[in-house]
């Protein structure tokens, strides 16, 4: 069953690669006509899933996520809207190179191919995520959370009739709706190109653990502020808090603050002052508690994501302890250091091994939205393919077309070789 | 003990990933001079390998790779000349992008880490890989063929020992001599980035079956000719004819010849008489029996990749009958059109799911060299991260480099909140 729904994704993929810019957009604008259209009937089956999980006892911030009102519709047309006016990311040509005279070589962006895609509660991410497979050419199958089974069902039916009706292929997109459904997603390897879990950290481990298709994204968030004995302490106090406090339960957050030997006295006060204000519980290492009270740190802390209001400090030795204790413990996600000394913020930018090395910022930054990608996919701590906030451009691999007029390889070779010109050229692909 | 070597590998890398250019390319001379001057110790090792080969009845084809003269340490040498002369893959600009005035984002090439690289036999690639994997700042553990095991043991002491003479940190490179060092290299995920195998197809599937690390390379290399109705048929023969025998042991030599019902009458017999002359075995299905005497191809035959003098033919409808027959049974790695007609070329170019699509030129040319790349890494199949040939830039991803004075995300965010410019700059990153 499973495997049916993902071989037509895959057979309709082959089509999806093949459209125009025009055909694309002109199928986003009729999903967005129909969304626009059928308010009435998504918000009514938002309001079964919303009474379900009122019965079910869901907590608040939950309900919240799950909630689909006629204003999270018109955010979902608005994303839509501004997807539309983004350049196609396939067909670009990344690289030409004239081999001989008459034989060229082009280097084009290409959709993957299927994509597989499991999301939590939310349900604007059905939204989001359909259009932006559709934009780069991809196939995608979709499996949302069981709390918004009705929303999700409504949502993809309007969006399946619109953009089939636009001339899209049938089973470009497909709804999966059971647990079991992503475990058999996970097996199908030979015909899912690339899974993107969102949801929790456990979540986004399990499927990682459980399949070999590759997967993009990231499991956890653990971030650090490094405050160098060069740092304006005025800034540092500034992004250090942010960095904690502006949205504590997201992945951007810092979780460990690492501060120089060589200021620690006179700048641990002062944050732990700030941090107070907000309720921050702090817990700090012994040389932190030499100079502030604060709890007990040990070696789990600084494996830790709290997502929450509690951080842990570290007094180090210097700039190179700094990187040591973040390429030991860092989830490679975002680092940041704050300092005046450019020569200290180069070596903490070159070698720490993160997606997101940031100088005089707060570590929050790290988004797609503030990164301007347009659109974001989601954030990626792989080291292949795609790093840090990933945009449209993440969805996509090249092909290489290689133009000739017959040539053949037997005349490059032996000892009357025709020799290559491997000339780079300036102009795109003409097929 | 090999994660020890690998916990090593993954510290250097961090230093390795920081190095100057011109720091790896005094270290790529190092290594240049030190094969240059230890000429003698390696061939006789080389020697010692040749007498246990012949003692164990290698097949010539095995001893011809497996010999190590001056004359293959001449070719590596200058393989080596030719890397240093290659731009540098790391630090490079890709994007920068003003998010607001004095915060300023880059995204810069940066090296992937830790590379694990099991080749067969030929202790060439020794050089080639380790030395592709200094220029792109990445430390590796290598694996070679274990009836090699002496030249790679002399090649790879020269190399760590005149690499880190130069500079280089202890550990960034390390020769694993056994096949439990590769099934334990398998399992290393927290420490090896990415895979690259490269010997024979079970050998790569293998790999790709057994390790969570991602792995870049190939397993089958099923690719086809397509020879459409539209055709120039003395370009058919030619392009038929190199691609199935310029050289057949090879992946991207053609496994299946498809022919459009159109022109199957005229064309068969004449490529016919041209596979005879070079005593090449013909397996057609029965469309192509009803017109030339061949054996019969059944349902298996579109599944192989004979890597030799061996043809399976099929008469197909035409262009969409070929797009669909490739799809479903091409390997992704080369496919080419023979056909005089544009319209039908860019069709095939642009749904043929292959990572190299050619029009009227030979299956042949896919290949690093001919490209032009400078350094092959080898090809991909995969359809992320790298496809086709890949270069240098197969060994490198980007980080996200963010500089600013002290912003932070609540003055961007909320009612009162500043906008972002999200401005393209035209400049390189300054750290």
């Amino acid at each position: 069953m499973i495997q049916e729904i993902a071989f037509k994704a895959r057979q309709a993929s082959i089509r999806t690669a093949a459209l125009s810019a025009e055909e694309k957009n002109c199928a986003l604008a009729a999903i967005a006509g129909a969304l626009r259209q059928q308010e009435k009937r998504i918000v009514a089956a938002n309001q079964e899933d919303l009474a379900q999980a009122q019965k079910d006892h869901l907590n608040p911030a939950l309900l919240k996520r799950l909630k689909f009102d006629g204003a999270k519709l018109k955010g979902a047309i608005e994303g839509i809207e501004s997807l539309i006016t983004l350049a196609d990311p396939v067909g670009r040509t990344l690289s030409a190179r004239q081999l001989d005279n008459g034989l060229e070589l082009y280097q084009v962006s290409a959709p993957i191919g299927v994509l597989g895609i499991i999301f939590e509660s939310r349900p604007d991410a059905l939204v989001q995520i359909s259009t932006l497979a559709l934009k780069s050419g991809n196939a995608v199958l979709l499996k949302g959370g069981s709390e918004a089974v009705h929303t999700n069902r409504a949502l993809a039916e309007v969006i399946i009739e619109a953009s089939e009706g636009a001339g899209l292929p049938e089973g470009w997109m497909a709804l999966l709706e059971t647990r079991a459904d992503v475990n058999a997603m996970l097996a199908l390897e030979g015909y899912i190109d690339l899974m993107i879990p969102r949801g929790s950290n456990a979540f986004v481990k399990y499927i990682m653990d459980h399949t070999r298709i590759p997967v993009l994204g990231h499991a956890d968030g653990i971030c650090h502020v490094f405050i160098d004995r060069a740092a304006d302490l005025e800034k540092a106090v500034r992004i250090a808090y942010d960095s904690k406090c502006q949205y504590p339960a997201v992945c951007n957050a810092m979780e460990t603050l690492l501060v120089d030997q060589a200021i620690a006295g006179e700048f641990l006060p002062r944050i732990k002052a700030e941090y107070e204000k907000a309720g921050v519980e702090l817990r700090g290492d012994s040389r932190t508690q030499n100079i502030i009270e604060v709890k007990a740190a040990d070696e789990q802390d600084w494996k830790t994501e709290y997502n929450d209001l509690i951080l842990s400090i570290r007094v180090v030795d210097g700039l190179e302890a700094a990187i040591d204790h973040i390429n030991t413990y860092s989830s490679h996600h975002t680092d940041a250091i704050v300092t005046e000394d450019s020569q200290a913020a180069r070596q903490f930018l070159n070698r720490v091994d993160s997606a997101d090395v940031f100088w005089n910022c707060s570590t929050r930054f790290a988004d797609g939205f503030r990164y301007g990608l347009g659109a974001e996919v989601g954030i990626s701590t792989n080291k292949i393919h795609a790093r840090g906030p990933v945009g449209l451009e993440g969805l996509v691999i090249y092909k290489w077309k290689l133009l000739g007029r017959g040539q053949i390889v037997a005349e490059y070779s032996g000892p009357q070789a025709k020799p290559f010109t491997h000339k780079e050229m300036n102009k795109p692909c003409p097929l």
